[in-house]
């Protein structure tokens, strides 16, 4: 086993919960489970056992492979899977474009599962999400979503020209307060550091979020998180407990 | 000049942009200004140098000074300053119980900065805002901020009992959605790690962010984010443009 590095056909996940999170999505693509000896005090370690045993997945134990792979970190188990492709879904979708943070891409698909936005386009150049890094982050959300890559936007924006577009811009057109969609939508966001360039004020309703000029934006997963939270309100203001279980 | 550590009674900010926060909002505060010799390029340079005059703040040329507090970094000035208590004032307030990741905090000071939330209590232990990390992280907003730190949340609550409560709790009882403050409010929230305990549902209205099962939580500056939104909407959904600049 060797460190992950971009064009690898194989990563892995680093971690006892995004190990289950990937035999649990993504079995089939899953080759091997390694884990450290001293796993057995693990209270996730019988999940992992069983659903590799379900899947017919093998485990070794090797102490070696784990510290090389996460020298620094407490890691009980790594999930070997081959990289694969999932075709985003009629539905609605995020589309990213450049997205260079390895923390913020983890965090943005972790919020995305989180309101139900299950289909991430992202526009090359952009971070590989399947470095290691990106999988810790997203705390194993990664193997729920569907994630494509295209080569423009104009590439993805006409394999799905039947959508509502909404880019987000400091400049956009219309308070995010004001607009309702009530349809299959794509809500685009800028890289990190410096947004959306003025050609996307032609494509669909560009939409601001109003804030104080104190500040000149909001950071990338904040502005995606209080979109996903508005243009999700319809499905979530009437639920009356967040969970049963808790 | 000593690198920061907690319990000190000066620190700095790294960086041009932080360190023009600092001179124009804290300028009291400010004991002298550190630069590097080769900041005549930086076009923040005579911002600086009008503000410095202005308050009568020597400005320090010292290589060596900036190299040892910002080693890695591309850092051009350095502001140091005194540390300082700034009391809460009657408006509405953000409390963070035992906060402890300090860019979580820098991005938590930007976001209320941003939705014009400008006292924020922290209930002790907690991460020590004036560390040049918290400082660096949100991009100087901590200089447009009261903050002020507790002992308990009990102490916190009897100095401002005239204020809404709403802890915000995975058990909260009502969905932030059916939730609208009218009058003076105080959002609570727990640590990063394990939120509010149960004692909080006793004190005002708990709250929950309704989101699919899939995920055991928001991370918390993301909840923050997305409750300073929804309850300052009242301010912000009237507006027709983000900026007049942009």
């Amino acid at each position: 086993m060797k460190l992950y590095k971009k064009g690898n056909d194989q990563s892995y996940t680093l971690g006892v919960f995004p190990t289950i999170e990937l035999l649990k999505h993504r079995p089939q693509n899953v080759v091997r489970v390694v884990v450290h000896s001293s796993i057995h005090q693990n209270r996730g370690y019988p999940m992992i056992q069983e659903l590799c045993q379900q899947y017919h997945i093998p485990i070794d134990v090797h102490d070696r492979t784990i510290e090389k792979l996460s020298p620094k970190n407490n890691c009980y188990a790594i999930g070997v899977f081959k990289i694969y492709t999932s075709p985003l879904q009629q539905a609605h979708h995020v589309v990213l474009e450049h997205p260079m943070d390895m923390g913020n891409m983890g965090t943005i698909m972790r919020t995305m599962l989180g309101f139900g936005y299950k289909n991430l386009a992202i526009i090359k150049p952009a971070v590989d999400i399947f470095d290691p890094k990106v999988i810790r982050a997203s705390m194993g959300a990664i193997f729920h979503l569907n994630v494509a890559y295209y080569e423009s936007f104009e590439e993805y924006y006409h394999a799905f020209s039947d959508h509502e577009f909404y880019p987000f811009m400091l400049k956009g057109a219309k308070n995010i307060h004001q607009v309702h969609s009530h349809q299959c939508h794509s809500l685009v966001f800028g890289n990190e550091s410096h947004g959306l360039d003025d050609t996307y004020l032609n494509y669909g309703q560009s939409v601001f979020i109003p804030h104080h000029e104190e500040i000149d934006s909001l950071n990338l997963s904040m502005a995606l998180g209080i979109a996903l939270f508005h243009f999700s309100k319809a499905e979530f203001e009437g639920k009356e407990v967040l969970r049963e279980d808790v």
